[in-house]
């Protein structure tokens, strides 16, 4: 756990990988509508310069539900970014995963550990990271930053450092120079809330449950995740649950 | 230049990195209805065994015209193999490049040696090669094969070996088995017709050009490549040109 005691300056310095001087670079920020992307946004937001342009994408790829969608637009209006929606028509619906609208695979209740869960979609993140690329190489931005985290992950192998080494050695091979930073691989749940609230990430405008009903169902693993974070690092989670 | 006075076997040993023993190795081929795709499917086609399944994947990504993805599945129905064609819904529209529906960037007329051409859609084979990392561990694929040729190539780098290693790499990130194989990547464009007519490839079912008119234009860079493979080869060239 990070000592949240010192001086601002040392929160930035604890991110993986990150340069994190005040300096304009144009930064592209991955994100899903759900905590951790948030806090990334909010990362850029606050190490921008006034020439600096920070913009997001986001990728609707046939997931169950349109939610995460909407607030991942709402997070970025609110930090004045623009959001790419990158419409990939169902793109899910080809893969064995319970994440997408078409799946008869359950998204299961509560997480297991050590095995693949059924809420992987096969290559996902590489396939975004890929697009991300591509629209970061069009349009002038220099960094991609991505919301994996390795810690309180939930068997995804492309939230590891590993992957992130491999998607970027992609990019040496096209002579590109933007590259993928993961800020907050190596934090905690707990951590990352901690960081978000100094940040001043507005919770409310984020969405983790995999399930798209009214209110957050609080028992899927990505609400489990959610939950714990929240509760370890001692900050109430303001969003309602059913 | 390859020595095809040889026995057939020896074609292909020459084959750049292909376990070319005839075993059962369920294949995908991702195609793009062009003539390096095409002789990529009858390569699979010749290796497979009777318990071999040859899958093929061809994606719809906003391209200038739909003749390639038209002649992609004739040529999977030729050789029985399923023919995915996956909807990107124009991604290329998103990027800067000439080869999207929506670009205002002008096809050239003829190659430019040491540029990177207009026709470069940003990891664009990264994107395919992901998605079809994906479609393979979804349904049982063992291997992809990309008919990348980095010899007679227009400027693309991923059309070379190291792209091909970082892009395994990724998949080695997943602890996936599946893996990139791009058996013509060091054939010249004379050389991959040979072997197409040695494994009777259709060519009146391949198309390359990169404008989407009734006949093949003859001189943008991808007419150019074909015509100058097909000539070198001393093999006519079957399909009309205007």
């Amino acid at each position: 756990m990070i000592d949240w005691g010192h001086d601002e300056e040392d929160v930035y310095k604890t991110l993986y990988g990150m340069k994190t001087d005040k300096e304009s670079v144009n930064t592209l920020v991955v994100i899903s509508g759900g905590m951790d992307s948030a806090v990334c946004l909010a990362i850029a937001d606050y190490l921008k310069t006034p020439e600096t342009t920070i913009g997001c994408i986001t990728f609707d790829y046939g997931q169950p539900h349109d939610k995460e969608i909407i607030f991942a637009r709402e997070l970025g209006w609110h930090y004045n970014a623009d959001v790419k929606t990158i419409n990939l028509h169902g793109l899910a619906d080809n893969f064995k995963t319970a994440l997408s609208k078409g799946s008869d695979i359950e998204i299961p209740d509560h997480s297991k550990s050590g095995v693949i869960p059924a809420t992987y979609v096969p290559f996902r993140n590489s396939i975004f990271l890929t697009i991300a690329f591509g629209y970061a190489e069009s349009w002038g931005y220099d960094r991609i930053i991505y919301g994996a985290n390795a810690v309180d992950y939930s068997g995804y192998a492309d939230c590891r450092p590993a992957f992130v080494d491999a998607i970027n050695m992609v990019a040496y091979a096209y002579a590109i120079k933007i590259q993928v930073e993961a800020p907050i691989i190596h934090l905690s749940k707990a951590d990352i809330v901690r960081l978000g609230n100094r940040l001043q990430v507005p919770w409310e405008k984020t969405w983790s449950c995999y399930r798209g009903e009214e209110k957050s169902c609080g028992h899927c693993p990505s609400c489990e995740y959610r939950l714990k974070g929240f509760e370890e690092a001692g900050i109430p989670d303001p969003i309602p649950y059913a």
